[in-house]
């Protein structure tokens, strides 16, 4: 028996074929869209491949995460933030219709989650709230083993939670909200203003990208810090602390056992994850316990959550 | 077939007998403990009443809410911050050696979430948060339609969720907390201060308790509000922003289909509601629904909870 599961990236999509029983790979590929690329191009380009990839096998299901909205009950598409015409697609009926299995469907912070919980730094625990950290802030509940989706799917925003009322204002139109003071875009445009306002703020940083302020990004911020950038360590210790906030009230409110943090600025280093594990702590009630650990499974956690996915469809069929 | 339903508050216990089919009550009182009570003296008095509401009858189940932190899956009360002497008291083990019947123990947040939930506002919704507003805040989520305890059985601490980071300290240590801002303890604490420094600032307030301050307390400032007291509206509407920040961010992160609020402080009033029910939607992302709606059962949602807790027993068994 095999599964199909497939990641559709913004940009970089994944299929994989697996053995059911020994979660082996059969065959694995990652494709990449043009920046202009719409729904249309993106599904055709993902149909053929997991065409090529089965090889004229049919598998016994499918497991899809998708990166935006998705009604996971209706398998539908929502809509994609970064690429055009997704809006209302019915994904898993089209995958069952040119496969001929079962198909579920969902976004891929939920599908990361389930990833993280069931074959990585989740492990064992039935409890968790899985969180990226990266160009947004996103997340996903497990709760008694399973995805928490909530009444509208739209469980584990805690990016657009809000931990600092006064603070700078978000796209989504509300001050202070965890993803505004911690994700990496929001990291490298604040660089960039505060840099060209005020060169010295950040020397290290000035010294690099004065010519091509354009260029900096969260990543260039995190090894600036590392060599003392006054501006880069205050940046990463208001990214710390704003997901401090967000992780202390979660816990206070939902108590899970573990959070799980992924993405690219959870690999800030050791200054990062101190600021965070302290605000968390001091942010939650003394009696609240919870372990604040590093996801396992990087950029693969949503293409091992879409096996997750497919396997409870054979497993509850 | 008859089920016993306990309710242990702070000072005012109740307890009821009724019928598990039809729901209808064969008994019920509420007694009062002076304010030096001990636990011995609070449980003597219970089990005293029990005795003679049951009146020889054996029942089917004993469903208690306990007024303080619970260890709900051993039915062991952890302690009371109100009452001495209840340091991991096996209330479940006593109650069932004494009346031959199995027992649920959970905290009064938790039991009046159920009640609501089964009983109340929460009738035909399949994810509610109970949220009580009172001398502290507190809550409890049932999510698909059962208590959401958390790990260590502290989920819904919605009181001590950080909405103002640079606010005001609380006894919890920290500043700016749900609690802190909305809480009838603190909304009195801080009007009593405010015109100690400045009366001109309440002047509804400081005719009425410019000679007894002291007595002045969250009622009275509704009242003022109502007349027009600038302190009062002011102080109710910090109250109301603070939860309804609480509440969106709790719906971006849990994303229940209604949130259902209880306790003195939301009996404010108009002011209050549509304070808290603006901030709660402007914090919530657009895509996240919920309704905010008042709690049915006011002080009896515990007792209805307690019944749930029963039911469930016999239920199950």
């Amino acid at each position: 028996m095999i599964l199909l599961a497939l990641d559709f990236g913004g940009t970089k999509h994944t299929a994989g074929v697996l053995e059911a029983d020994s979660l082996g790979w059969l065959a694995r590929q990652q494709v990449f869209s043009p920046p202009d690329a719409d729904a249309r191009y993106d599904l055709e380009t993902m149909l053929s491949l997991a065409r090529r990839l089965l090889a004229g096998a049919s598998p016994a299901a499918i497991g899809v995460s998708f990166g935006g909205p998705v009604d996971a009950e209706r398998a539908m598409v929502r809509l994609s933030h970064h690429v055009p015409g997704w809006e209302d697609t019915p994904l898993g009926a089209i995958l069952e219709a040119e496969f001929g299995a079962p198909v579920k469907v969902d976004n891929d912070a939920n599908v990361a989650a389930l990833g993280e919980g069931r074959f990585g730094a989740g492990r064992g625990f039935r409890s968790i709230f899985y969180i990226t950290v990266s160009t947004g802030v996103g997340g996903g509940w497990l709760l008694e083993g399973k995805l928490w989706r909530g009444s509208d799917c739209m469980a584990g925003e805690i990016g657009h939670t809000v931990v600092q009322p006064d603070g700078p204002l978000c796209l989504c139109g509300k001050r202070g909200c965890v993803e505004r003071l911690a994700s990496g875009r929001y990291l490298a445009q604040d660089a960039r203003d505060r840099l060209s306002e005020k060169p010295q703020s950040g020397p290290v940083l000035w010294d690099e990208f004065s010519n091509n302020l354009e260029t900096l990004d969260a990543k260039a911020i995190s090894s600036a810090a590392d060599r003392g950038d006054p501006l880069a360590i205050e940046l990463l210790e208001r990214s710390a602390w704003a997901v401090g906030v967000g992780v202390g009230n979660a816990a206070n409110l939902v108590n899970p056992q573990r959070f799980i943090l992924g993405g690219g600025v959870t690999k800030a280093g050791g200054l990062w994850w101190d600021k965070l594990r302290q605000t968390a702590r001091q942010t939650a009630l003394p009696e609240v316990q919870f372990e604040i650990v590093p996801a396992e499974l990087g950029d693969e956690a949503p293409l091992w959550g879409a096996i997750a996915l497919a396997l409870d469809l054979i497993q509850t069929s």
